[in-house]
């Protein structure tokens, strides 16, 4: 295990400060004296970065694309090592991290795809017309181009995934960027087994030194100093509100503000359709269950708020939703402080008036393990406490209880933004509630019907992002192909010779690709 | 001539404040008692632009373009009364005016089409692959939708086309946005009469109340209130870099922060080759001098740098450009403290040590008209004298001698984020500064060969932003169609019944649209 700062192709272990990893299963400390980075490292691998810009964003689409599948094939060479060490670092069991693993390596070949196909430059053309009256037009030329170096923040609950190599680091590399990765003190093995990897890849592809760092540390004084540094360009990071909103803020104090796409909290309301529940309390409890304690409620997506009608069969599905609830074992959280947070924030909202557990689960954890647990409460309740809207981190979901219709439509008209919403209801039923169809669509990113938030498809229509505090700017997505543009501008070429010109943009199209000429878009 | 404020579509005129516009040209007050709005007119206008975002965002692209074109006739149907006004609220020449009431109306006609052709909102889908291996694949549809009610601060350079009925307002409209206009308090009098052509051609089409309204203010109150909003969604702002980032910072420190898409200052530099001196030495110093002092030189895009080598053929050119800067008349400036500050910015550019007046341009102008100027300085001053980057509102240039190619990357390379950057020299020799074009590329939004900056076309192509401090979001552009995606994000449907998803993402693609289906670009 490699406990060093990666600060290009060189070692930095000149730091004082290092910190080991805790299994949260048996709270027993790993192997590995992790080495908090220095100023100077973090300086360096800045600098570094911005070396490895200049030539690495000229790169052309086809190289990256090799160099993200290799990437993918060094991260599987790492085998049971990586299974292992993710596992312990994480509590989540190996089954859930090897398929992490194959999102991660997928994601990763999905952007080579992306980039060798070349079309997400997006490029406009507006050829001269030098006859046009009553002045000539100049010809134009539109595409995205690379935005600097960007630092990626790793997340807790996603070791892989939303990690090391995960989508912001894959999106960031395809884009043409090169990436600083601030570890997470929870899996700083992991990390070091990935940043490994995407050493050897980069080593292997004959990338520029610099094209990827990593450095350490288990309080906030890297992480600031990256944000800080005038030629970090870009910033990606999924976390809590407060974490993404402290980078935020130092992002937009900056002489020059640069943008900061944090992922924060969403408590993905799922509205249940009466109709729904008559006919499938049972299944819908199943399924919600599922959903509230997957990943031990750990998920960005975990459905913390469900609103239904107060009538009977509410309260069959309710009665079902707490057997299931009840029948989960607990499950060991992700590191000691969000497990207290969870039982603490369990704690606040069952000492709230009006909120009443369902079932036992108002048990308090032991030994890093969460409790899932069904609240409930009624949607005038709901509505008077602003503090009932708010995540609680976890397996846990809140059933709001409405009266009517109204109701109904007043809790969705007072959520705060979110990743996701979901309506379940009978297809033919669902028409009746375009209304409240149409409030949720001013709030998520993401509307979905009869499923589950948690599942996050990685594809090219993907929508990961959602107005505040969802996360920091809703115009943008994290997960799917549409990543890419978080760290891509478009640069426009006027009148320029056409040997000059990036192959995107060449008269002859020479990459094939899909352009907007004259503002029809064809293979042009 | 009404002088209050429009709030949808009553009339504002509680507030006890009241200012008059000015004539720069005679500096004799204008007709016209314009009465400040007031914390509850203010209040109003975005409360309105709220319920009309309701039904708004759902109007179709057909009926948006119908909307957006009546504006161009009623603005058209002001005629002379419009074109008088502009002219002497601005001190700009009625031709000057007349063209930018053509570039105005073409704008608001381009958005038209742009919404009825209906390819902007980026339409991407994955359809449902129900046997897929080990997952089957969920029905994914992503679209961009309007952000929510919009406020434009107008700017006082363009009195019509960056104002009013200006390109941001044309953008925002056209993405299904209300919009609240802040008005300049240096042509009140033109923002009432384009006000009234809004207001009754969305009376004409029958448009909710509340898609436009206009207050007016003299100070900072009315517009601070309106970036603090919690409806008010997004910002868009031309103007200075102070006044940028004063919105800029009270968006950001909102609960919820908000885009501001402020347009600041740009210095545009312009590098001229020794082969092109060489040849066109007259010919480059007369092309200049017109882009300096066009517009008086209050163009965004306004060439306020001129890289050359220290060499002959750029005396020849230095003195041939100093002829025509000192032949240009001295012209009125848009008002008082600009024409101000422009006198002020010269006198401290010229007492910089090694900064040198070319000619007589030193004179202080008077009667607010603003004396063009050229000055030179050497590369190595320029690089040691951070002050010398900064921008020069008014027709000026600052010329800076290298002695070498490496001198000139230097200056290139200290640049701070640009609207523009400009390449002149012969077509077989341009390959010989790549590496210039490269450093260029970092820092501009748009770079330009045997060009002039200023006169920014309005196609699919334009980029008219850049990194900061040109703009405050180099992501996005100000100019041209693309400038509908500031006021838009976007939004995913899964598994949503085909009669519930708006027309752009349904199977057989009614409105025959270009959409992304499998990665794939097509109207299918």
């Amino acid at each position: 295990m490699n406990t060093n700062n990666r600060i290009g192709y060189q070692q930095g272990h000149s730091g004082t400060q290092t910190y080991q990893a805790i299994n949260p299963s048996t709270q027993e400390v790993l192997p590995g004296d992790f080495v908090a980075a220095t100023e100077q490292e973090v300086n360096q691998a800045v600098e570094l970065a911005y070396d490895a810009w200049k030539t690495y964003r000229n790169t052309t689409g086809a190289q990256k694309a090799v160099f993200l599948r290799t990437i993918a094939d060094e991260i599987e060479a790492l085998d049971q090592e990586l299974i292992n060490r993710a596992s312990q670092e994480s509590g989540l069991p190996t089954g859930r991290i090897t398929g992490e693993r194959g999102r991660t390596c997928n994601q990763l070949r999905l952007f080579a795809k992306l980039v060798e196909a070349g079309h997400w430059v997006d490029a406009v053309i507006d050829p001269a017309m030098p006859d046009r009256k009553p002045l000539p037009r100049v010809d134009i030329r539109r595409m995205l181009q690379a935005m600097g170096p960007v630092v990626v923040f790793t997340a807790s609950n996603f070791p892989l995934a939303f990690s090391t190599a995960g989508g912001d680091t894959a999106s960031a590399l395809a884009a043409g960027c090169p990436v600083i990765v601030k570890s997470h003190p929870s899996h700083p093995g992991t990390n070091a087994l990935v940043s490994e990897a995407i050493l050897q890849a980069a080593k292997k592809c004959g990338m520029p030194e610099g094209i990827y760092s990593s450095v350490q540390d288990i309080g906030y004084g890297v992480g600031t100093q990256l944000v800080q540094h005038p030629k970090v360009k870009a910033v990606a990071f999924t976390g809590s509100l407060r974490g993404g909103m402290a980078l935020h803020k130092a992002a937009m104090n900056r002489e020059e503000p640069i943008p900061v796409f944090a992922e924060m909290g969403s408590i993905n309301p799922v509205f249940l359709m009466p109709e729904q529940l008559k006919e499938n309390a049972a299944q819908t409890a199943a399924q919600m269950a599922g959903s509230v304690t997957l990943g031990v409620g750990q998920f960005c997506t975990n459905p913390g708020l469900t609103v239904a009608m107060a009538d009977d069969h509410t309260h069959a599905f309710l009665s079902e939703l707490e057997k299931a609830i009840q029948a989960a074992q607990p499950a060991t959280m992700l590191n000691e402080g969000i497990f207290k947070n969870f039982e603490q924030g369990k704690e606040k909202l069952f000492a709230e008036s009006g909120v009443e557990p369902a079932g036992i689960q108002e048990v308090t954890g032991t030994d890093w393990k969460g409790f899932p647990a069904v609240a409930k409460t009624t949607a005038q309740n709901f509505l008077n406490k602003p503090k009932l809207h708010e995540e609680i981190f976890g397996p846990l979901t809140l059933v709001v209880l409405c009266n009517n219709y109204e109701e109904m439509k007043a809790v969705a008209a007072v959520l705060q933004g979110q990743l996701t919403a979901t309506i379940m209801g009978p297809e033919d039923k669902l028409a009746k509630w375009e209304a409240l169809m149409n409030t949720l669509r001013e709030k998520v990113g993401r509307l979905i019907f009869n499923g589950l938030p948690t599942g996050v498809e990685v594809g090219y229509a993907m929508q990961h992002g959602g107005p505040f505090p969802a996360t920091t700017d809703s115009r943008f997505t994290s997960v799917g192909t549409d990543a890419i543009k978080r760290f891509a501008r478009p640069i426009a070429f006027q009148n320029c010779p056409d040997q000059l010109l990036p192959a995107e943009l060449r008269v002859d199209n020479p990459l094939g690709i899909s352009r907007t000429v004259n503002g029809e878009i064809g293979k042009h």
